[in-house]
């Protein structure tokens, strides 16, 4: 990576140049320096985990000022289990990945000796903004390489030193390679960036599950519960929970059973707190139970608060949804296909879930090997716009009640099968 | 069409509704609502014609007062030969395509009962912004109709009379079908917009041509000359005449004697002026040659005005072009399928044309029926963003001196077969 101290635009020139290398390289040498990223990191691993030592140590600090949420903290430590072996194996899934370059999608013959192909070319320079996860920098690192574009990476200021630290081994395994440093780039500047490049704004993720009438009893309350315990802080955990009026009286108490268990504090609109007044929930649970304000719907918690709603129909709940949510992931538990598939062609959102937890909402968990984040975008059309360029798409998933929380080291393997 | 004396607010909220209806109705529903638009328009063409003769009447007064330029009167007139017909012919050929809705784009058994698809699906409402051409909303209207999208259209003042006659007649016809009226709707109103729907704005087109040192002479003044000329007020029309400098003073003054003979206006740098100047071209011809401005690289001139400019190498021709283009279309003249596919590979444009007008950048000259604009976008993901995601993709035009005035009534006509 250049250096740090460079201004707005000396960083994005020098991304500009490596852009022009990257796109002419091929992939056998964008392969090799994500092969050359990869061993330089594992080599710097002992340096690495110090430098965030020292972050964690800032932000606790922080946090202690109540100037710092913990699950900021969460999402800052390099050393959690797992971590950084995932965050490294990622750049050589992401290597062994087909070459995403020069792919024809169309090929049309507009006449004899007149020939139109689209062909997949990188963006060229990505300016990614991010907050303080420092694993980050590999994930976009791995993919920025392999599809050919550079890099300018913004990170939050709680992350500093992990991110200055992967930085300077990023640049010198670049050294090595035919990729110029430059392609990859960390900015620590303060400077307002006002340039034509593509910004990559991580989505807000404010997700919704909604309980059916006719949705099973069990499915419905591990799904929540997963949706919601399994990773707080993510942009993918569930913020908000709708159940149909007929169950209120019956699956509602024993979601909000397992989600008080397990500490989650409910904001509930005035049907679900009489539901759960008047259920034989102890006492001790009925007095924790909080009132929602209007905001509480708007609200991404990104920790163990839900904000719960009772609601008369499907489409009562479809609307909610399209009006509140950030259009991230949102779900519904079920067992109508016919209903579910009304849920997931009308509700807006990037992911439309059936029968499984919104936190399955991630470029690993869809086989992508990594991701640089998730996109709310809903324009994607270049040149000409046709039908295509009318249509955008969105990601179905059907499960069975699973959560994300049973998957990982020691339990379930994703398989990523392709289906034909 | 819904009333055009709504609020913003009403006519989005009118437009969300009809979305809902859009997304869940079958593919032959939406194409029934097309036949009836198509046919409801073919009877009221008198009416139609009319209103645009009130629309040129008062350009005509603008223009004369000096207004309005004469490129937007072109825009406006429905009744220049083959518009209507073409128009009409439209709104069939999109019908007649496939259904785009719900294809499946990816598929992936994330485990045993746990399957991920991405379908494609509709954006949701579109708001069109637009200038004074009317039959765009005939485009449109075909488009977000086939593609299960509402509309909002937003056109040019100038074209008032044309618009509101258009509208009317669509607004009856969906009537007659299963189609909300509000799903496609004119707006007129001078409120600012503050809104989440996505908003397609026809791109800029500052377009380049590149003369290499190897281009055939015969080519490069034809490709040249229909590009300039073909259609001058188009987006797709070139603006920059780039010209490698070992051909200054041969081809280059075989392009500037065609292109003065067509009434373009020159504006050369000084390399290209002095290459000029001392050529065998006729002294009336080297009298009305002017000097370029730094500013008339930026400039979309849309109309008979070209930009001149000498350079030194292919590199040099592509710096320029990824600095100065809008990224709309730019072109290259050379025999080398080397130099063509440096230059398409690296030059960062939605269509990079070899030895090929860029009058070709066109959705019915891709085979795509119409097209509602041409997008310089270059994010396109939606959900997580992997390799795919950080992909765009470009158009490549393979030519052999063709012109696009070449084709139409008449003349050559598109084969559009599918290239396997």
């Amino acid at each position: 990576m250049a250096s740090t101290n460079s201004t707005a635009e000396g960083i994005a020139r020098t991304a500009s140049s490596a852009s022009y290398i990257l796109k002419a390289v091929a992939g056998s040498e964008r392969n090799a320096a994500l092969t050359a990223v990869y061993e330089h990191l594992q080599a710097a691993k002992d340096e690495i985990i110090e430098a965030n030592r020292k972050d964690m140590a800032a932000a606790e600090e922080q946090a202690v000022a109540g100037k710092l949420s913990r699950s900021m903290i969460k999402r800052l430590d390099l050393s959690k289990p797992g971590k950084w072996e995932d965050m490294l194996q990622g750049i050589l899934d992401v290597r062994d990945l087909e070459d995403p370059v020069g792919k024809v999608t169309l090929a049309t013959k507009l006449d004899n000796g007149l020939d139109l192909y689209r062909v997949t070319s990188p963006i060229g320079v990505l300016l990614v903004i991010f907050e303080a996860r420092p694993e980050v920098i590999a994930n976009i690192t791995a993919l920025a390489l392999k599809s050919g574009n550079a890099a300018i990476l913004k990170g939050g200021k709680e992350s500093t030193q992990s991110f200055a630290a992967i930085a300077r081994v990023v640049s010198s395994a670049l050294g090595t390679t035919s990729i110029p440093p430059g392609a990859i780039q960390l900015v620590e500047t303060r400077e307002d960036n006002n340039t034509k490049i593509p910004v990559m704004g991580h989505a807000d993720g404010l997700c919704a599950v909604y309980i059916h009438e006719d949705a099973d009893e069990e499915k419905a309350v591990k799904v929540v519960l997963d949706s919601k315990t399994d990773y707080p802080a993510a942009c993918n955990a569930v913020e908000t929970l709708l159940v149909h009026e007929s169950i209120s009286n019956t699956v509602l108490p024993k979601i909000a059973s397992a989600l008080l268990q397990a500490g989650v504090s409910l904001r509930c609109d005035l049907a679900s707190r009489k539901a759960l007044e008047s259920s034989g929930l102890p006492t001790a649970m009925k007095a924790i139970i909080q009132d929602a304000t209007p905001q509480d719907y708007h609200t991404e918690f990104l920790d163990l608060t839900i904000a719960v709603k009772v609601v008369s129909s499907l489409e009562e709940a479809i609307v909610h949804i399209n009006t509140h949510s950030s259009g991230h992931t949102d779900g519904i538990l079920t067992e109508s296909e016919e209903v579910a598939e009304r849920f997931m062609n009308v509700v807006d959102s990037a992911g439309v879930f059936w029968n499984a937890s919104t936190r399955f909402a991630d470029g690993f968990r869809y086989g992508f090997g990594t991701e640089v984040g998730i996109s709310t975008n809903k324009i994607h059309a270049r040149g000409p716009v046709g039908l295509e360029g009318l249509m955008i798409y969105k990601y179905k998933l059907r499960g069975n009640g699973q959560g994300a929380g049973d998957y990982g080291s020691g339990k379930k393997q994703y398989l990523h099968q392709k289906i034909e």
